[in-house]
């Protein structure tokens, strides 16, 4: 087999409008023929995995690079992390501004450093040592991102440090589309990887970190068992260490398919996250999505080079891979 | 019972001057203490972690607060966690400057922010709106960081982005006293917290956010398993989501010493990591260290209020609580 690729465009209400949605998913299709032609070239998951993310992240209807959506002061502060399931080697940045991919920096952090993630300034001022592509302000903000800071409901009013979890739960819930993107692949070594990347939620605070830079948070990825992206509720994910204890569940035998639905349930008793999407590889090269929100849009190409898609409860399109079509 | 806390002050060589060693173990002895406090008077796990995590940032000997080590710059930013283990509310900073106590601001973004994690200036500013007690470089700064800046091996020559892994280690190995800190305890009510803090590894990039702030890597609570706080190498520990990984070990009936030993051995045969240091206190408020390197300062006040302590392999002090001497 040439590999397989899955990707997600963020889990949420997706009660958008039907141009928009019929565009994610032409961008989830996209992301994912622009990871597989990595993978059908030999290349491998990492490649596959950060072209997919950068496909998403240069997509200005995703929540991620161009796209990003706005913090509480309107700046644009982005996290983002890939990681080799061969090695476990990861990199990420987190709170970064100002660069075109995030996910391409996350490469050059794990490739060219001893370290796993940077933060803030200090992950800007390593792009720029090592010629990373950076990007404005202007670049970087779209209209959507402001129309969602403009009309978005449980912010206003609520200018202060403190927002109640009910306003949490709130936001997610009139939050159009998250956004938060994620690529998982397998090449034809069997090797797996994993990348994220997003713009965090719309009016967080300054500095705020989610579940997507956070290794057994937002992904992780081991050869020997599979590899996780998840989408949702940052902060409720990140303390259920959703992925890694999906992976962990995996890898005592329970099905994929039960072993994220118990986390997500898991999550919610615990947390009470309002929900989740997660895209798996199981250790066998199988892809899976799964999500318990309004929808998630995602995308995979399977070992046929069949590509199959889908964004609401019970979609499942199916059709013959087309190179051109990238 | 009162409650049970353990902390520790860092794993590594301590190869260290035998003044500097019992100045060490009375600081570790001293933050029991200051956490104890709290848990004799009734007051919760998350107050006494506080505290004790307070006392080991403003002893100048530990690497967190004051006495915290500096980067590649000369910098001296910092990364702290606090997790509350009755309903995984966590609060943390990551790359933080000019904070006096960087637990207490992780106390305040558990408290009053609907975010689990915030990283640099957005973490500064927001201590400043809050009040939480800043701190000049000056402050912060203290001779014994300069002395390991000035003497390390492995980051003079070297001050390009590419650390090969073998410096990594041999910085590890050449460092004589990481010095991150940690404390768990278990309140009156059986409650369980968790917290960290770290000025990170001397010569570190601008940036660089270790395992100490991650939820689930350099710490996780949960009062139906129970509590532990990791540190050795910090990417390491990271990468095998360290922490989380221990608990679920023991949620499935290992014992706490074979889950610490079975989490480092699956480290260091995954990613090479140099070896660790875990406390613990399980469901049954039982307190346990464990270390496989040279070193580790510990100190736990236990059930029958009898303070334990030691530093190299084998030592294991036992002395009566003495209220008066903190």
């Amino acid at each position: 087999m040439s590999g397989v690729i899955i990707v997600h465009g963020g889990a949420g209400a997706w009660d958008v409008p039907k141009d928009r949605a019929a565009a994610s998913m032409c961008g989830v299709k996209a992301a994912a023929r622009a990871g597989y032609k990595f993978l059908s070239e030999g290349g491998s998951a990492v490649d596959a995995v950060e072209a997919a993310v950068m496909s998403l992240e240069n997509n200005p209807l995703f929540n991620a690079g161009t796209g990003s959506i706005l913090n509480e002061d309107k700046g644009i502060e982005m996290d983002a992390l890939i990681m080799d399931g061969s090695n476990l080697k990861a990199g990420g940045v987190c709170s970064v501004t100002n660069i075109l991919n995030p996910i391409q920096l996350s490469r050059v952090v794990m490739d060219k450093t001893e370290h796993v993630l940077l933060a803030g300034v200090g992950a800007l001022a390593f792009a720029k040592e090592m010629g990373v592509q950076t990007a404005t302000y202007e670049e970087l903000h779209t209209e959507l991102a402001q129309y969602k800071y403009d009309n978005r409901i449980g912010i206003k009013g609520t200018k202060g440090p403190v927002l109640e979890y009910k306003d949490t739960v709130q936001s997610i819930h009139s939050d159009k589309d998250l956004g938060t993107v994620g690529a998982v692949a397998m090449d034809k070594d069997g090797h797996i990887a994993v990348a994220t990347s997003t713009g965090g939620m719309t009016g967080k605070r300054p500095g705020r970190v989610g579940d997507t830079p956070i290794i057994g948070g937002g992904m992780y990825a081991d050869d020997s068992i599979g590899g996780v992206s998840c989408t949702g509720h940052g902060e409720a994910i990140s303390k259920v260490c959703l992925a890694y204890r999906i992976l962990q569940s995996m890898s005592s035998g329970t099905s994929t398919e039960q072993a994220c639905t118990d986390g997500v349930q898991h999550m919610q008793e615990k947390v009470g996250g309002v929900g989740a999407g997660v895209i798996v590889i199981d250790k066998e090269g199988q892809p899976s999505y799964s999500f318990n929100t309004g929808g998630m849009a995602w995308a995979y190409i399977d070992k046929n080079k069949d590509i199959h898609s889908g964004m609401l409860p019970g979609d499942h399109n199916t059709e013959k891979f087309k190179p051109q079509a990238s």
